[in-house]
């Protein structure tokens, strides 16, 4: 049977699902930090955040030279807390621990490495949860539309903050990985490589479809009261269900899920609509779970995010053109079972790039997790990432 | 931008899609018939069925060695009326009327067609919005969950009823294709053909989690009353939508979806939830339509039944062995692009086949549409059956 205690990903999030890797250690206990912009943010949508506030993390230290900083953006439902865990609650370890940490891919011991929130999470950063400064109350529905580019000009900000004029590399795996490739494309004399891991130079139709029917799960439960929820007294703990359950079955391969559950029965056939195949107690517990520590408005806002993002958009659906102010070097990672972003969708990426001569590594990892490889232990793909940042710190060296 | 009066499939279901077919002609208009059975049906799920109706259509001639009759089972949200027009009603067209007419593949100038409701649908035949005699009430949500086993054993009964001992063929696309399968094992004297379209030996775990979402958002419904919502004065009909856009995701392929909607925008970019992109309105379209006119006691049922359906799970998982009873011949039929139901999924019912020395041919289809290319116009496609059915035809003659 299998066990739920060790909860497998989601999209980048959640405790980490495989065990301990066999290399590196823990940065061990962190602090998550806050800080906060009066500078006014325009955002795409045309509206105006006056103050905000981002949470995040720091791991390792900022070279003399401030060359060796590395962002990790987050995915749907990640944060800032990317590795170690928080003093007195050694459970809560960081979604990319296996990834960040001493002698790990992404090695604290040779770089500085940044996890933020991003704008309209519930996770710390400034979104619906947070007091709107110009009414008193929680922004609710009232909060803002973000999108890819808002979320990275925020970071570039954050970046000024820290005093980091330019990061030696940004990371991201899937909706992650998009913010790596707006990097490249808004700020490319402040970034030295992308890192664009699980991701797509846009949606198709099908994954927004996916977003779309996860969004009316929650826009039609009653107690979603349209987003002012926590004045209702209620939560839209219905629709979040429906939505983590859709959301679940794309972040797993179809030979994955039928590797770990298949048919299984927990009991037997029992003629009723309580769970009889163990792959129905599996996604009911996932919805249980992220109703519980999930905002609705917030999950709203990040599925529109991903739609949203197309950099080709601005130009024809000329992806080569789009691409064309990028200066970075970049790594993209691509999962053979991965059918949300397929290894096809990546190659359009690296096509891209290529036809700018831009420098691309290209990894084709043959695993068999779906989307949610990208968040586990495959050693081939931590290979990949480890060399290409061994690479990145000799550059430095280098320079 | 796509027309949405000219509504794509869904599963077996709604207007045919595609142009009506260059060859053959319709059966013209056709009268809905219903026969009531008072010898009871002892269901899988244990209970009884003391007295039930069927509701049925019939095209063709049965000829006078009662030799000619073909069954033709619908899948998820389809009904008896499979071909021609109800008097006055020139619009409502049978749900495979580009398969079954005079001069269409499955030809009525030589096959007497019968087209059955199944057992639990809200279409004609008892099921939860049929009033149950013992409480003078209908049944909603006490009406038993019924399997492919209790669905064929109805319909063999209705064979009697027509005087039909053996059909030339039993034919179905999808949990229609099932049907057909069912028939082969169950009562295989009593079959001469079986056509097995766009099917599978049972559901993968991804079919069962996709199922198990689609009805998780119609009982957590607050409108559905743990199925009483009659007696309540309402209708889930949120949940039939969600469960219905989730459905239709997967009845289209990948490809397809991308084809016809891609990025397209409605109106450009609002920065709100109303609907944006031309998949948006699509799917909300779809729901909309599906949760006016079906019942989602029935939706629970029928999705139950194709969960459920696994002919190999009495044989320890071997299929042969569960094909061995059958003595037909065979036509299975997959289409490329169908991820629902792949083709690989149809080489195991055609290698179990094979391994019985079972005479099976079988026809992978080049076709963009995913599962629903079943009910669409494929030339291709069409060929394969209209040729089977001439085999048909012809050993008939040669008997």
């Amino acid at each position: 049977m299998p066990s739920f205690s060790a909860t497998t990903g989601g999209d980048a999030g959640g405790p980490s699902p495989a065990p301990a890797p066999a290399r590196g250690r823990s940065v061990g206990p962190v602090v998550a930090q806050r800080v906060q912009f009066d500078r006014p943010l325009p955002l795409a949508c045309g509206r105006v955040l006056t103050h905000y506030e981002l949470a995040y993390e720091t791991y390792g230290t900022l070279d003399a030279e401030r060359s060796n900083a590395v962002l990790v953006c987050h995915a749907l439902n990640a944060s800032h807390h990317v590795a170690g865990h928080y003093a007195g609650d050694p459970e809560n370890v960081g979604w990319w621990d296996n990834m960040v940490g001493p002698g790990k891919p992404l090695d604290t011991d040779r770089f500085f490495v940044v996890g933020v929130n991003n704008l309209g999470s519930c996770f710390g950063s400034t979104g619906p949860l947070t007091v709107d400064p110009a009414t008193g109350k929680p922004w609710g529905a009232d909060f803002p539309l973000v999108t890819v580019e808002d979320w990275v000009d925020a970071q570039a900000r954050l970046a000024d903050h820290l005093g980091i004029e330019r990061f030696a590399a940004v990371m991201g795996g899937s909706l992650g990985g998009m913010q790596a490739l707006c990097w490249a494309i808004r700020y490319p004399q402040r970034i030295g490589n992308a890192l664009v891991i699980a991701a797509a130079p846009n949606l198709s139709a099908q994954n927004i479809a996916f977003n779309e029917v996860a969004r009316q799960a929650i826009l039609t439960d009653p107690d979603f009261h349209g987003g002012h929820f926590e004045a209702a007294g209620t939560k839209p703990r219905r629709g979040l269900r429906v939505a983590r359950m859709i959301g679940h079955i794309t972040y797993l391969s179809d030979e994955q899920m039928e590797e770990k559950f298949g048919r299984e029965l927990r009991e037997g056939l029992k003629f009723s609509f309580a769970p009889e195949f163990q792959i129905e107690s599996y996604l009911r517990y996932q919805g249980e779970k992220f109703a519980e520590y999930y905002d609705a408005n917030t999950y709203l806002r990040i599925t529109k995010a991903l739609d949203y993002f197309d950099p080709a958009q601005a130009t024809g659906g000329d992806l080569k053109q789009a691409l064309a102010p990028a200066r970075c070097r970049f790594l993209v990672v691509a999962f053979t079972t991965d059918w949300r972003f397929s290894p096809a969708r990546s190659r359009e990426i690296v096509q891209a790039l290529v036809d700018n001569d831009r420098e691309v590594a290209y990894a084709e990892i043959v695993a068999p997790h779906g989307h949610d490889a990208f968040l586990l232990d495959d050693p081939q793909y931590l290979a990949v990432v480890s060399a290409y940042f061994e690479r990145i710190a000799e550059q430095r060296g280098g320079r």
